[in-house]
């Protein structure tokens, strides 16, 4: 089992705010006998599950537990809807559930909220290959999706690490980033309808945007779901773009001195790679010492440097991508912007300088007690957090690094200490998150706000904005029934 | 003047709709002397136009025309919010307007409602040319900004015929496509951050959204002001992601037999294309002909055919570019896809491909009275409806038309006769758009609601949709006193 990271730390340690989280709503229903007999109803005995409920009301990370009371697997939206029409008319609080892999504890219940498993929900599957247009139950695990697009010769245009397990419903509800978000974009480039049900009564069922890619004949509403971590309505169904799959990619790694260098290497990147640039990903001296300390994993680089910049580029065309790698490398060096590279020759090279970046999780992890991090900052405060923070931590932390997607301003900033230190969290907290709202950047670049980070989700918020947005939360969720005790 | 188009008659003829439409809401106060103090009060004198207001009460088209009242230049965010205040206090109706380039009447009062102009508004410019962000005034013209982005490398991810003209702040809330969506996708691929003003009795001014790239903290509200025409509040600043600006430009027109040949053309240029394929467009032998009699443009193509292909690629290599576009058109002509091909050898060249595209609207003005349209449809049955149509109007139809974005699956097909004719306006309406939408089409693609297509606008929506819409606007915009009479 994973150690426990520090939002559990600061649930239980800042009962300010742990209290009001922590309380169940005594408007919600308890699940009755009669309540199970009635979902078995709905879905047959092999569709609701009561006993050996743990894998469900527990994330991955095992940070997040929840008793929970009865999972349900329905099969189809229609299902859905009856489940969340009965649910609402009895005040059952319902937590839908995708791959279960996010990292803030928003598909766990908190108290013994409905589980609501989408993983049934993955039969149809459809593909415009001259649209490039992609539509399909939200149940479909992300890899399966894309292995089905790949013998199409397109691919779905994001990335994570939990690929194989996550799926697209729950991808759009938190709004996944990854590592190709630089070449092409959000979810909400790609995102054009969605098929939800509301938790009102009638279990209504929305047809929202459409399965063409220009539509401008109303609110454009499927937006509002990205990122909403399942508290408006429950996804079953995805309509997006698909985008064509590269028959090249080439990876390189560099050696850089200082993080204004790399922002250079980065805009020169922007410029020169342009069209075929598909990933900017970084990590500092500091997690390529966790690397090769607690994994012994060595970087592939001969010359040691303060800034390891790990560059990819996706395109239709072997020889014109090498070309541009192997230009953009030459002024590289020629601009003195880095100190040495090394472009991947086989796709042997590739993964080793990938499992470099992909492993720097759990080589912090093996670090010791990890305060781990998801934020974004304007490039020109990026690394000065990390710097802030280690001078503010010193000897307090073993170990303070950061590595992520540089090219979004996403900084995956952790620190680690031998064992949990109240004295550092204390240190940490809130001024981290204070730091980053101050210098114009959010708290949570790509992971959402869930259970994880809902003590600080009012940081640099209008009050107004927080007004409007339960308000939208209202509409779609009258009795507040849906993912309760989260985000909003 | 141009002839008036369809939807006027729409709304003459079909009085079952235009009775609700033109019918002035009681609710609404008229416009005093008073009140003219008050906004010069905010204003100054020289921000309150009361006399000559023609300009921004008729549309560029000379289609639409709104008595008015009066027309406001806001010069901040401040002063917006001062007016919007006071007309909630006041019940008075108010016409957001950016640049008035909008074709279907979204900008334009319908009857005295005050025309809050956004022109003004345009001072603040900023851009981070690492992270390639973009945070302006919404009143920035579309090409000013894109010439100061120039010089910077960057270019605005989208280009329409009007961007002398239109401002940012009106593409946001029409959510404008164009000829380059293919490529960089629409705007919610682009938005991060908005300032909006509500029509409340504060005048709230929120700020949603955020100036870096990822943030996942809340709902992700800028996005439904994508395509809202106005109808939610009034957008101050923008804030959203630039592109690299190409250093090569492609084109290249092909002669197609047939248009499923078009399909496989666009198929082959999505996989060798890829990612420097910036517009795929279309016109077919009825347009070309129009051009040709009506404006004396001749096709650069020494074969006539059913259809004419405007490829474009836009990269940052010439030899690449030129290469991919080469093996391109080998393999179309070697596959037996296209009769002919021509590749655009300099700039003047390429200059008269774009030429036939971008005068295809005026040729068919040209040519007599015009039933012009903006659908979208799945490709199986984009060319369909032109052959139905056809079809159906027979005799009566002098032409009929189609060029378009085909790529994005966005057909503008046009309808002309000698003169304006009941029968075939009665042939046209509502078949027209039922049939689209009876195909999974869209009635309106890229141009929006407006007034021109209210009363279509309830075709294939759901009820619930269409209740949830009402509900949403009703949160932004309680008195429903900004932009009445149009989509919501």
């Amino acid at each position: 089992m994973l150690k426990l990271l520090p939002s559990f730390r600061i649930r239980l340690s800042k009962r300010c705010y742990a209290a009001v989280l922590a309380e169940r709503n005594k408007n919600f229903a308890k699940v009755m006998e009669s309540d199970v007999l009635a979902f078995e109803n709905f879905l047959g005995k092999e569709g609701v599950l009561k006993d050996d409920i743990t894998l469900n009301t527990t994330d991955w990370t095992g940070q997040f537990k929840g008793p929970g009371s009865v999972v349900l697997f329905p099969k189809n939206t229609e299902q859905v809807s009856a489940i969340l029409a009965y649910c609402s008319k009895n005040k059952l609080a319902v937590v839908p559930q995708g791959g279960n892999t996010g990292l803030v504890g928003a598909s766990i219940p908190v108290h013994d909220e409905v589980v609501l498993s989408l993983s049934k929900i993955n039969n149809s599957f459809s593909f415009d290959d001259t649209m490039g247009i992609l539509k399909c139950d939200a149940g479909f695990i992300l890899e399966d999706l894309d292995n089905k697009l790949a013998s199409l010769g397109y691919m779905v245009p994001f990335d994570l690490g939990a690929k194989g397990s996550c799926q697209i419903g729950g991808n759009i509800a938190t709004c996944a980033g990854g590592i190709r978000l630089i070449r092409y974009g959000s979810l909400h480039a790609h995102l054009l309808g969605l098929t939800v049900v509301l938790p009102d009564e009638h279990g209504t069922v929305l047809h929202l945007g459409s399965d063409i890619r220009k539509d401008n004949t109303s609110l454009h509403t499927p937006h509002l779901f990205l990122g909403s971590e399942g508290q408006l309505g429950v996804i079953t169904s995805v309509t997006m773009t698909a985008v064509p799959r590269p028959k090249s990619v080439q990876s390189a790694m560099l050696a850089v001195t200082s993080f204004e260098k790399c922002c250079e290497v980065l805009k020169l990147a922007k410029s020169s790679l342009s069209e075929v640039l598909s990933s900017f990903e970084f990590l500092d001296e500091a997690t390529m010492k966790c690397l090769k300390t607690n994994l012994d994993l060595h970087s592939v680089l001969g010359t040691p440097s303060a800034f390891c910049v790990l560059v990819e580029t996706s395109g239709s065309n072997e020889d014109h991508d090498m070309a541009k790698m192997g230009a953009f490398l030459d002024e590289c060096l020629s601009k003195e912007l880095i100190l040495d590279g090394v472009l991947a020759g086989s796709s042997a090279d590739a993964t080793k300088m990938w499992q470099l970046r992909e492993s720097a999780p759990l080589a912090v992890s093996r670090d010791g007690y990890v305060y781990k991090h998801d934020v974004s900052l304007p490039l020109k405060n990026y690394y000065e957090l990390t710097n802030v923070m280690r001078e503010r931590c010193g000897d307090l932390a073993k170990s303070v690094v950061t590595y992520g997607h540089v090219g979004d301003g996403n900084t995956h900033l952790n620190i680690t200490s031998e064992k949990h230190s109240e004295a550092l969290e204390n240190l940490l907290y809130p001024f981290l998150y204070e730091w980053v709202v101050a210098h114009g950047g959010s708290i949570s670049a790509e992971h959402g706000i869930g259970q994880l980070k809902l003590p600080y989700s009012e940081l640099g918020k209008q009050p107004e904005e927080r007004l409007l947005v339960k308000k939208l939360k209202n509409i779609f969720d009258p009795n507040g029934i849906l993912n309760p005790y989260k985000m909003i």
